[in-house]
C-alpha cells in the first residue's frame, strides 16, 4: 500500500464491557498509538464472548480495514474465542507452540508456586500457524499477528496492564515496519488557556498545515497539542517539525509548560530536583488532591516533604499556626489565610517553598455565602509570597482539580522565570 | 415485543474517540444502564464526525438491534452529524423546537453572559418531528427519542457528566415504560477478599440462579455483586430478592459492607455522622489519597477534621510529635510509627479517631530494604489503639489505593462492631 495512510479498525472482545463494568481503554491505547503512527482509525467495534457475534464484528471489519486489531478474548477458557474466530475467518489452523507452552508452565512454576496448572492454560499457546508472537511480559497470554487476504491481523489481550505492555514492546515496532514512511510526534502541554482559545491563537498556524499536523487534546482543564510529521527517516521528521514545535511555543508564550512530559506535578518535580528545592503544602478544599498527585509519582519523596490537610479550624490553626484572630477577620477562605497556611507549613516542615489552598470547592455555598468556586491560593518562599484568585467553575471534581493545577503552575512558574 | 429481552446497541460518535484521546465511558454508562434494565448489548460501535460512514454504522445497528442509543455529535456546529443522520436513516424531519430554542437563548444569558451566543447554538433545537426530548440539565443540547420501523432510537449528548445525567433522569425512566415487566436490582458491595474467592464462596446458590440474578464485578480491590430481579412490579421484584439479598449477605459475612452504597469512603462518612465521630488521618504513603478520596464527597467536613501528608520525618516529629528516637528503634516503617501518628493526629486535631498510614509504595524498596508493599495502619481512639499489615502488592498504584480502602475498612469494623 506504499505511503497511502492504512485504515484500521479495533475489535474489543469481552461480555464485561458490554455489561458496563468497565471502560473500553484498550481502544482507547490502541488508537492512541495508532493516531500517533498516521494510521487511521474509523471504527471501534465491541462485541461479546459470543463466537457468532464476533464472527460478524471480524466479516464488517475485514470488508471496511486494512489493519484489525483485536483486544481480549486471548485467555485460556472456553469463554475465550478470539483466536479460533480470527483463523477461521482467514483461513489458518490454530497449532501449538512448545516454545510458548513452556513459557506458561514456567511463569505457573515462578508466580503461582501454590496453584496447580490445569490443562485449560496450554490453551493459550495455541497460535494461528505462522505468526509472529508477542511476547506478553506481564500475564500468561501472548498476542500475535498474522498476514492474510492482503489484511494485517493483531491479537492483543484484555488487561489493560497488558494490552499497554505489548503496545509499547511488541505492536509499534511491528506496525513501523509495515511503513515505508516514519511517524513521530511531540507532545506540548499548556496550561492556563482553554482549547478553543488554543486554538484560536494558532488558526493561521494550523490552517496551512499539512505535514506535520497539528491536532488539540483538552482534558481536566489542560490542553495537549500534538505535533505529528511524517517522512522517511526519524531524523528528517524532526527537521520538519523543529521550526513548527519553536513558532507554537513561541505563539504560546510561558502557558506552555513542557514539551513530551506526562504532567504538570511532573514538571514541577522535575524542576524542584533540578534547583534543589524542597516543597511543603497546606491545602483546604482540595483535601489532599495536590499532595496525592505530587505523590503519585515515584520519587516525589526527594523533594516533597508533604504538609496538612486543613479541613477544619482546628487543623489551620494547630497544625499550621494560623492566628484565630486572621481567620475571624478575613474569614477561612481568603488570600490572608492562604498565605497564613503557606507559610506556616512551609515554616514547620523546614522546606523552601510552601503552598497554601483555601476555598469552596461545592456543592453548596459556605455559611458566609461564598459561592464554589472562589479559591484563595498563596506561594511563599523565604523571601517572596504570591497570591492568586483563578477562576473556577462547573463542579466539585472539577473545581478541586484546577485549584490543584494552579497551585503547581505557581510553582513552575517559580522555578521557570 | 411483549417479555422478550430488548437487544440495544450503542453508536458513540466522535473522532476523539477514534484518536484515543478519551475513552469511551459513555458506553459504558450507558451499557451499565441496560444492564440493570435487563436489556442485552451485542454490540458497541464508536465511529467518527463522518456522515457516510456514522450511516453505514446506523444501517448495521438497524439490522440487529431493537433499541438504537447514540452519544455524541449533538452539538452546534457542522461537525455534529448524529440527529441529521438518524433523521435521514428512518425518514424523519428535522424542525427547529421553539420551547428547546428559548431555553438555549436563556441558558446563554445566565451562565455565559459575557459571550454573544451565535446563530449556530439554535441548531441544537432542531429534533426530529415527533420526538420525545430529554432535558439536559447540565448542558445545552437536548437528547430526544423516537420511534420509527419498530426501532427505537434514542440519542444523547457526548459529554460524560450530560450523558450520565441524562440516562438517570430521562432515559431510564423511558426505557423502563417500554417493557412490559419491570426491572430492579440492589448492588452488594464487599471489602476484604477476592471475585474469585467470592463467586466460590456463592457458586451454589448462583449456579441454580435463573431470576433473579446475580453478577459480580471487580474494581481497584473491591468486588461489586449485582442482584437483578425481573417481575411485574416493583414490589414484586423486591419480594423476589429479599431471600437471596438476605442469603448472599449472611454467606459473606461482615465482609459485605454496604448494599446500594457508593463506596467505602461514602460508607463511612455516613457511620461517622450517624454515630457523631469525627476523624484525622495522618498519611505517608497513601500521600494524600486517603483524604482526597474522603473529601471527594460533599458535606465530609461535618466529620472529617483532615490531618497530615508524613512524607518526610520532619513532618512526623514536627506536625505529629512522632519521637525522633521511635522512629530510630523501629524505623519509619513500622507498626510502632504508625501507631504513634494515629495518636499525633487525633490528639492534634482533637479528633475521635486518628488513622495513621506508613508503608512502601514502590517501585523501589526503601533504604532499610522492606519491599513496595510493605504497610502499617493503625487507628487510634481514647480507649483502644488497632493495627494491621495488610497484604498489598502489584503496582504503585494499587498499592496506595489498597491501603487507603483497608484504612477505610479498619474505621467500618470500629463503628459497626
Amino acid at each position: 500500500m506504499g505511503n497511502e495512510a492504512y485504515t484500521a479498525e479495533i475489535i474489543a472482545v469481552g461480555t464485561e464491557l458490554l455489561l458496563g463494568g468497565t471502560a473500553n481503554t484498550d481502544a482507547q491505547d490502541v488508537s492512541r498509538l495508532l493516531s500517533e503512527l498516521g494510521i487511521n482509525v474509523f471504527f471501534q467495534t465491541v462485541v461479546g464472548d459470543n463466537p457468532q457475534r464476533m464472527k460478524q464484528a471480524v466479516e464488517i471489519a475485514k470488508g471496511r480495514a486494512d489493519i484489525i486489531i483485536t483486544t481480549g478474548g486471548l485467555g485460556p477458557t472456553f469463554d475465550d474465542i478470539t483466536k479460533q474466530t480470527l483463523a477461521e475467518a482467514f483461513g489458518k489452523k490454530l497449532v501449538l507452540n512448545e516454545e510458548v507452552a513452556d513459557k506458561i508452565r514456567v511463569f505457573f512454576e515462578k508466580r503461582l508456586p501454590h496453584m496447580k496448572m490445569t490443562e485449560n492454560n496450554l490453551r493459550q499457546a495455541e497460535l494461528p500457524e505462522g505468526c509472529v508472537i508477542f511476547d506478553n511480559r506481564v500475564g500468561t497470554a501472548p498476542g500475535c499477528a498474522f498476514e492474510a487476504d492482503s489484511k494485517h491481523v493483531l491479537m492483543l489481550p484484555g488487561p489493560p496492564r497488558e494490552c499497554r505492555e505489548m503496545l509499547k514492546t511488541c505492536v509499534e515496532p511491528y506496525l513501523r515496519k509495515l511503513s515505508e514512511s516514519e511517524i513521530h510526534s511531540h507532545n506540548i502541554h499548556i496550561f492556563g488557556l482553554g482549547e478553543s482559545a488554543v486554538e484560536d491563537k494558532l488558526r493561521p498556524l494550523m490552517e496551512s498545515m499539512v505535514n506535520p499536523t497539528l491536532a488539540p487534546y483538552a482534558k481536566d482543564g489542560e490542553v495537549m497539542l500534538r505535533l505529528t510529521a511524517k517522512a522517511e527517516s526519524k531524523q528528517e521528521a524532526e527537521k520538519m517539525m523543529a521550526p513548527v514545535l519553536a513558532q507554537v511555543c513561541e505563539v504560546l508564550g510561558d502557558i506552555v509548560y513542557g514539551v513530551d512530559t506526562d504532567s504538570l506535578e511532573n514538571t514541577v518535580l522535575g524542576l524542584l530536583g533540578e534547583q534543589k528545592h524542597t516543597l511543603a503544602v497546606a491545602e483546604s478544599c482540595t483535601g489532599g488532591l495536590l499532595s496525592k498527585r505530587l505523590t503519585d509519582i515515584p520519587g516525589a519523596s526527594k523533594v516533597y516533604y508533604g504538609g496538612v490537610v486543613a479541613y477544619s479550624e482546628s487543623s489551620k490553626t494547630e497544625l499550621l499556626g494560623v492566628s484565630t484572630d486572621l481567620i475571624n477577620e478575613y474569614g477561612a477562605v481568603s488570600s490572608e489565610v492562604a498565605l497564613a497556611m503557606a507559610d506556616g507549613v512551609r515554616l514547620r516542615l523546614g522546606a523552601d517553598i510552601g503552598i497554601g489552598i483555601t476555598g469552596i470547592a461545592g456543592p453548596d455555598s459556605d455559611s458566609s455565602g461564598q459561592e464554589p468556586g472562589t479559591v484563595f491560593i498563596a506561594l511563599s518562599t523565604k523571601d517572596k509570597s504570591l497570591s492568586k484568585q483563578p477562576r473556577l467553575f462547573h463542579d466539585r471534581d472539577r473545581i478541586r482539580i484546577g485549584a490543584a493545577s494552579h497551585a503547581l503552575d505557581m510553582i513552575r512558574r517559580l522555578l521557570t522565570e
